[in-house]
Parts: C-alpha cells; structure tokens; sequence
C-alpha cells in the first residue's frame, strides 16, 4: 500500500507550526509496512485543497490528512474532503453529545459556540475515529479502494487517536505485521551506543535497528516483520538480550518506561519514600515524579530552595557551608539532600543545585556547572559534579535526567 | 509571488527527520511578502523528483528545494533539476576549489573523496550561491518567468545561505514589507474569541488577522504589509488597539511575552516576593517561574506538598481543615497559600490543590477539580475553583496556567 501525507493549515505554511505531525505518521506507517511516497501541506483553502486530493489520490491508495478539523470557518479540510468524494455532511449525534458534554464538564456550558456543532457534521457513510482528547472527531472514508483518513492537528489529540483508531483499521488491509521494542538508553550518547552496537547494526536484515537521540536519552528501535505477532516477537528476542548484554543498566527500560516510572517503581518495590530539594532545577524534578501515577506512594515532599535562606530554614543546610563553598557546591548538595530527607521524614533526598545561566557564571563556577546529591538512609550521602552545555532550560533537564538517572542506578545497587 | 517549497529526501519521508528547514523558509518568505501556497517532501527518486518540479512549476513562480546535493549517488536534486531545465551540468571553477580547501583546511586532503567533485558541477548559467559552512554550493536558476533556488538540506548550512544569497536575489524582485504583532490571549477560549473579534475577521483585508490555538492560551497574529516598516507598523496599531479595548486584560502580552515572564515582571515592579505550595502541579508551577532568567529576585521558595504531613508540617494547614474539607478543597487551597508566604517571608503565596487522575477522583471530587489559592499580604487569601477535562499532564498544565493568570490579574488590580 502506498500512502501520501497532507498536513493541512495556513499556519504550516507561513512557518508558524514545525510540521510534526507528518514524521510522526511516517514512523507510525513504517511499522506497518506502508509506503510514503510524498508529503503535502497546503493551506486552508478550498480550490487548493481540492486540487491536493487529487494530486494525492492520483499516486497513493491511501491518503491521511491531519489539521482544519476545528469549529472556526477557515477550517475546511472535512467540508472539501467530503466534496471530494461526493458525499452529503450529516449530524453525528453521538459526536454532538461528546461536545456537549465536554463543554458541560468545564462548567462552560452556556458558552458552548454554535460553530462547535459544526464538528459533528460528517461525511455519510464514513466511520467516525472518537476524539479522546478534544471536540473534533477523526473521519475515515473508503471508496473504490481510496482510504482517506482525516485526523485533527494538535499532537496530543491526533497521536492517540491515529494509534488507537486508525491503526487497527489499516492492519486489517496489511498482512505483514510489523513489531517494535524500543530500549530505552541513559548515560551513553548517540555516537557510542552505535560504536557498541556497530557489528549489529552491520549485520541487521531483520529486524531492523535505529537509534533516535532524545534529550539526555538514546532510544534504540528493533523492529520486526513476520506472518503473526508471535513469530516477530521471537525474531526480535535474542537481538534485544544482545543489546542488554553489550549495554548493561545503561538500558533502563523499554517502550512506554520513564526515567521517572522506574525510579518511582524501586522505591515502592524497596518500601522506601523520597522527598527532594531543588535550587536550579526549580520544581522540575519534583513534577516528574509527580507526574508518574500513583507517586504519592513513595513522595512525601520537594522543596524548591531557590534562596539560601530557603536552604538553611527548611533544609538545614549549615550557614558556613554556604558561605565557605557557596550554593553551587558538591558540600550544599549533600546537606541538601540529607535535609530533604530528615525534614520529612523520607528515607531517600535527592538534591539538585547549579548555574542554569543566561547569566550567574563565573570562570570557577560556569554556566552548566551542576551537582546532585543523594542521600540514602543508612547509607549516607554521596554526591555528583556534571557541566551540561545548552540554555537554561536545557540545563535543566538534563540535571533532572541526570539526577532521576543517579537515583535509579544507586537504588539497583542495593 | 507564488512559491512552493519542496523538500528532498527519503529520511524526510520516513520520518527519521522533522523537516524544519520549510518553516524557516515559510517565515523567511513571509516576510518577503511571497506567499506559500504548498509544501511538498519527496524521497531522492528521479521519476518522483521530476514530476514534483513539474507539479510545483504549475502554481507558482519561485520553488525553493532543500537536500539532495550531497556528495552520495543517491543525491540527485541538482542533477534533475538541470535535467528539468535542460541545462548540462558544467564544472564550477570556484566550488571545486573551494571544496578542496575544506578537506585542506581539516588536515584531510588525502581522504577528498572523488566524488565531492560532483557537488562543484553545477547547471550551465546559474547564479551559484556559495556555502560558507559545508561542501555543496546552492543554486539559483531563472528561466522563462520562473525561478529555482536550490539549497542544502542541513539547516546550519541551508539557513546562512538562504538569509544571505538567496533573500537579496528575491528582495530585488519585490517592492513590499511585511511586519506582524502576536498578541497573547488567555482565559478566553479560540471559538470565543473569533466571536468576540467577528466584524474585524469579516473585514480584514490590511493587516489580516489570524488565531492561533495553544495550551490554555490563544494567540492572535495581525499582520500588514506596506511600502516600509514605519507605515506597517502603522496600520497594525489602531487593529492591536481595538483587540486590546474588547479582550481587555485577556490580553496578557504580545511576541515573545510569557505569563509566568509577566508575573515575575509585575512583582517586580511592585517590590513584592512570591512563594508557592503546590500540590496536584507537583512543582510545574515553581518550574515555570523559575524558568524566567531573573526570577531569583522575586522568589523565595516552592513547596511541593504532596502527602498531608508536608501540608501541616511546611505551610501550616490545619488538621481540622484536612479533615473537614479534605485536602483538595478551597479552604486548603486558602490556607496552603497564606502557609507558603508567611513561612518563608514571601508577601504573595500561591497554592494549587486538586485531583490529577487517572485515579483518585470521586463523585463528589472528581478528576480534573483542581482548586487553586491566591494570598498578597495585607489583602488576605482568595480562591478559585476549575473543572479540568484531559489527561493528568493536561490538566497540571492547566493549572498552572491558571494560577499564573490568576497571579497577574489581581495584582493588575492593585
């Protein structure tokens, strides 16, 4: 099957918006053995669009266009695909009442805009992909062995219900199933893990390899084709344990795994809770924990210690620490995290404290000059220096990988 | 001028790679005052290559390509674009010297592998567009009305080029500036907005406005073009002016503006510190204002005060109040606000409090109540509560816009 992808909004095409949308289904069609040939992003316009179904349908069986699903005028992309395929707009009830109900949910009921009703006129005939994340349903249209495949634009709304709606329909045309493991790599970078990996990658037929670099992080992609699941899940097995026997616990999880979820994960797994102290990571750290489901478990508190008056008031960090090696010192992330801890009673603090920039650097202290702190009941405090280059807000990511990192490999130690 | 632009290469097609090189050009000619009306990606395949420069040919007068003139055979840009024009390929004096410079200038003038003389032939009568940062020159070729600028796909060699050879070629062939102002809305959704904004969408004409959905916030882009910056900047100020009397202070800013940027400027501004106690946002809302350069001089300290014990213990919630009310509620919202400024000195204290999901939600407190609490020294303590709909991540985010809203409004009030 061959596929073309149309991203449709004015907005793409002035450059406001990076088109990810596309490389997202890309990868998505990839796994299932479909073709892209072409990607076309158009305005919102419809003669343009009109003339972009053609030109689409005139080289692929299958088109899937993402954006202009929305309730204002200029979104039209439903409106001309419908046209396109000579079919009459009809009232979907069941998308009219999740509209409603979303509208009344945020108690905004009275302000639900007519031109939201709009959204659940679609094509006869079509079936109708549910929006879990927003007022605009997705469309799927097949004729004459023409599949179109209308998908909203925001990730967070098109990601899951492409994975979840449209996915199972195009496996049922495809015979071949296609299967992925993503390891999840931290601590190597991109370069070397492909150094290690090198007689592998050399060798790869199926399945296949890729490395995608994320921030802090490596992801590697072993995918398989096969007749069923199964035969690809023993094609990818041995692969997998050679890429854990040459990496060791630089993989620290696989597929839908975090840093955070594992971490999270031991400490329940050991009964021990954790509290944090964060200076430049502000909060950040705290809220990645947080945002890991049931986290109230093992998290009591974080105190985000931004002055030194903080540090010393709810942490305990000593006055002539501070004053003898500053803020920014291996000696202020210990006491900081043996502080969070004995503050509140956890058996585990962990610290961050640095120089996120722009500015606050100085030749002995630099911008990205960072230290982590991890103290562990019992065990004492051990402490950790990085220099991170980047912005200020790319430092300090990178300290909370590396601090969440740090945190996961101590506790594996026992 | 109509312009299209096409972007080449398989990896583009596959998804391995996020095509930003068409945004920055999309932006770049913007302001150019040429419009894009399609973007086009293409894998390096002749027959597909050919048919694209035909098809983009048909609707516009300038195609801006990017990729494909590497040194590899699978790069074929070049050598089908002159195919296209028929025009014969000619040895480039200049770039091949240029190109055994860089190999000189590394110390690898050994390794100058034979094919980069590939990249130094170049259509017969083109202007050449030299590469300051890589081996392949670009290429601009004009011939019966329409134009060719052809550009290598890596953005730190493509961008240089681009802004620097290929803008004054295009800048000599108009005659019109184009300038835009975005204004930032929030607390009013896109639907009401257009609604609010109605007569002057069905009116625009010079400046043309345009929204934009983001989280929690809509932007609104005016755009006009005239014969110079100052008459521009002209006609966009009586539109702005007008948004500004009928969103009033919904609008929160304008261009590189954030909310948590205007909240720290305010308390500034007005000689006040700020601490924050946060729960369900779990240290997203301190990550925020930490993350303005600056912030250090306003903010005292954050507490994430995730279990009960840190909610007495740290800000001073009542036990009575816990268990009355219940941790997710106004009263606790009221008091872990008041909490967080007199515990750490701070004159304003800001508290978020509610249920994140995906679980822990009630009939009577379901997901997505989130509550948050507001307290300025001397003013006492006032709270809000919301209705949130989407995922756990979704709705944290929510509400941390909303505290920083909240934040700004009422100190505008005084």
């Amino acid at each position: 099957m061959v596929a073309e992808i149309l991203s449709v909004g004015t907005e793409l095409l002035l450059g406001d918006i990076v088109d990810t949308n596309a490389s997202f289904i890309s990868r998505e069609l990839a796994k299932l053995g479909i073709n892209v040939y072409r990607k076309t992003v158009v305005g919102d316009n419809r003669a343009r669009l009109l003339s972009a179904f053609g030109s689409a349908f005139g080289g692929a069986d299958l088109v899937v266009a993402t954006g202009g699903l929305g309730p204002t005028d200029d979104d039209i992309t439903k409106e001309v695909a419908a046209e396109y395929f000579g079919l009459p707009l009809v009232l979907h009830d069941e998308s009219w009442e999740a509209i409603k109900r979303i509208f009344g949910a945020t108690g905004n009921s009275a302000w639900l805009p007519a031109n939201n009703k709009k959204q659940s006129m679609l094509p006869e005939g079509c079936v109708v992909l549910p929006n879990a994340n927003g007022t605009a349903p997705g469309v799927c249209i097949e004729q004459n062995g023409k599949i179109l495949i209308l998908l909203p634009g925001p990730p967070n709304e098109m990601e899951p219900m492409f994975t979840g709606r449209a996915v199972p329909i195009l496996r049922a045309k495809t015979n071949t199933v296609f299967v992925s493991r993503n390891l999840k790599i931290v601590g190597v970078g991109e370069s070397r893990a492909e150094e290690l990996l090198r007689d592998m990658f050399d060798a790869q037929t199926n399945p296949t390899l890729a490395l995608y670099a994320k921030v802090s992080e490596v992801w590697l992609r072993i995918t398989a084709s096969a007749k069923d699941e199964a035969k690809a899940c023993g094609l990818i097995g041995p692969v997998a344990e050679s890429v854990y026997e040459r990496l060791g616990e630089n993989v620290y999880g696989e597929d839908a795994d975090t840093l955070e979820g594992v971490g999270v994960e031991i400490l329940k797994k050991r009964g021990l809770t954790l509290s944090c102290a964060e200076s430049c990571t502000g909060g950040m750290l705290a809220s990645a924990i947080v945002n890991v489901p049931g986290a109230s478990e093992i998290f009591i508190e974080g105190i985000v210690a931004y002055s030194n008056e903080s540090k010393k008031n709810r942490l305990g960090v000593k006055m002539e620490t501070l004053s003898e090696f500053g803020a920014v010192s291996a000696q202020t992330a210990s006491e900081m995290a043996e502080g969070a801890a004995k503050a509140s009673g956890a058996s585990v603090g962990i610290s961050t404290t640095g120089v996120a920039g722009p500015s606050g650097g100085s030749d002995e202290k630099p911008v990205g000059l960072v230290y982590i702190g991890l103290y562990v009941e019992g065990r004492g405090a051990i402490t950790r220096e990085y220099k991170f280059s980047g912005d200020r807000m790319k430092i300090r990511r990178r300290a909370v990988v590396s601090a969440l990192d740090l945190l996961r490999r101590e506790l594996l130690r026992g």
